[in-house]
């Protein structure tokens, strides 16, 4: 019989997680039950959000507790079924977590068209990152032409749909990324008009020229020093959509002072901000919108992506450590099998 | 012949505006030329964005020069006229300043009709304060029934519409103030549900008894620890219209740490808040509508105000300081003449 190996949350870190708060281990695969559909994971999702799951204390969702499967979206198929519907062969996505089998119920999966794009897309740029981009930009950005538009994670797996679609809107799309390759690619594969590194010790007069007309809107993904930069560019009523922190997400404590808090409330209330936090599935209605969207502009290649495939999935907390580090290169998923 | 009696910026203040930045000047009534509207003013408003315009350095209008006479809104009486359509005795509302007689031409004023609302009405519950609260609601707080709305400047020329009107949309209408019996009154005269002070020791232990379902719609007028006490009990998806920050006003440096805006923009993502400053001035498309509404409101008896009326061109600048201090009690005006 065969096992499943899987990746458990052991203890909560404190900053960059490690061995000792992920636990790779091996139980056997479980039988489907009554209802239920048995999957072999063919692809692994890994994403910066996961890493706030870690934590004790609600974010967006619940936290993992201490035991649990760490949690993750995957692409797998079907191995045996007791749901109509549901054949063995069947590709599907869904929250199944760091493991290499599971059993799951149909309402949490989705069957998807190897058609429309490739399998491991489905976790990226037609998956839940690309329609975190779709969503924040289309809710929160609404960029208009002529506007300028800053993407800080620019090659990540949204920060490049973000980019695209900006450039369908008649945009500036200003990339800010933190490698000079990551830079050159953006702009060499997704039409952004330019591309600043943010480890560059000007940066920020680099992003000053890159934006001679301020910024209009800001795709917030990271926080930290770009976050900053941005600001001192910012525009009379700028949107902000913050999609995510992750220069944050493994800080420990308070940052010291002054305190920014107040000043930046003034510049919200003078230039007339506009700041929303957002996360892609309280927006599940504009799916359909955007599958359609999505598979479209790949089939006319007006949207084009980058994936960083890292075979085996004992490698998994190794690469999703590399994540947190800016080390990938285009949306990161793990071949599982 | 007349003289026209006038407050000059004479030098900008930092902290608290006194005699030494505001001087009261006398000279003579000026004329009016071809085009243009002699006028005395009845009453002059006192609003707290003014205190910006004291700064060098653009907010969101152009600062006042050394030597301007101090801006603001006025009712005034119409004394001779070099334009049709503008009649002796007629009344209008215009930005002319901290001044007893004024000549504008007539793209600057707006013919007032008294049987509507009294003429210092047009200068708060129908005036600016009031569309400055008709807007933040509608286009950016969009209260629904059953939730909760945060009021802060609970009594004053803003917040008390903003309450009532809150009141209308079937919310749970929660006051913030700096004195009981201003806290008093905006329960008994305007229906505010309950109302705290925010100057008790035990003021976030009363905010949090006053929302126990938490806080779905914050007008912030205020700032400081106002501020700080609603975002301790800000649910998920939470609107911010950011309208003024009265308590930094007169602030003249930075706080000391730690560093609260990296968990501010942690909690706006994880929260999926919106934060957008606003002014009124940018919703001018609205301002019919909101005439049309409040004139009826006010009909009705659906929307009160209270006025705060000082006698005396010669006490605006002590009557400013109050309105910074929060000293005044609904709407503060002067009367002129």
């Amino acid at each position: 019989m065969q096992n499943n190996k899987r990746f458990i949350l052991a203890s909560r870190p404190e900053g960059m997680p490690d061995e000792t708060h992920l636990h790779l281990e091996e139980v056997p695969v479980q039988e489907p039950g009554e209802g239920e559909i048995a999957l072999k994971t063919l692809y692994l999702s890994l994403d910066p959000y996961m890493r706030g799951r870690m934590n004790a204390g609600a974010s967006y969702a619940k936290s993992l507790e201490i035991g649990d499967v760490m949690t993750g979206e995957a692409v797998s198929e079907v191995t045996s079924s007791n749901v109509a519907g549901f054949a063995k062969g069947d590709l599907v996505i869904g929250r199944t977590g760091w493991q290499t089998h599971s059993v799951a119920t149909p309402d949490l999966l989705y069957k998807i068209d190897p058609a429309l794009a490739p399998a491991s897309a489905w976790l990226g740029v037609i998956g839940m990152p690309g329609f975190t981009a779709y969503v924040g930009l289309r809710e929160f950005g609404k960029p208009k032409a002529g506007e300028t538009v800053v993407v800080s994670a620019a090659s990540g797996a949204v920060g490049q749909v973000v980019g695209q679609i900006a450039k369908m809107h008649g945009c500036r799309v200003v990339g800010v990324a933190g490698a000079d390759d990551k830079c050159e690619y953006v702009v060499k594969n997704y039409g952004f008009d330019i591309c600043v590194n943010y480890k560059d010790d000007d940066f920020e007069d680099k992003l000053k020229a890159a934006c001679p007309k301020g910024i209009d809107v800001y795709f917030e993904n990271v926080g930290g020093k770009v976050f900053e930069g941005v600001m001192k560019l910012i525009n009379d009523f700028a949107r902000v959509p913050v999609c995510g922190r992750i220069a944050h997400y493994n800080q420990t404590k308070l940052p010291e002072g002054p305190d920014r808090l107040i000043p930046f409330m003034g510049q919200i209330l003078i230039k007339r901000l506009m700041f929303r936090g957002f996360i892609q599935s309280d927006h599940l209605e504009l799916l359909p919108d955007f599958r359609r969207d999505m598979s479209q502009w790949l089939k006319e290649g007006k949207v084009k992506y980058q994936e960083d495939v890292v075979e085996g999935f004992d490698n998994a907390l190794t690469a999703f450590q590399g994540l947190l580090q800016g080390r990938n290169r285009g949306k990161l998923v793990i071949k599982v099998a």
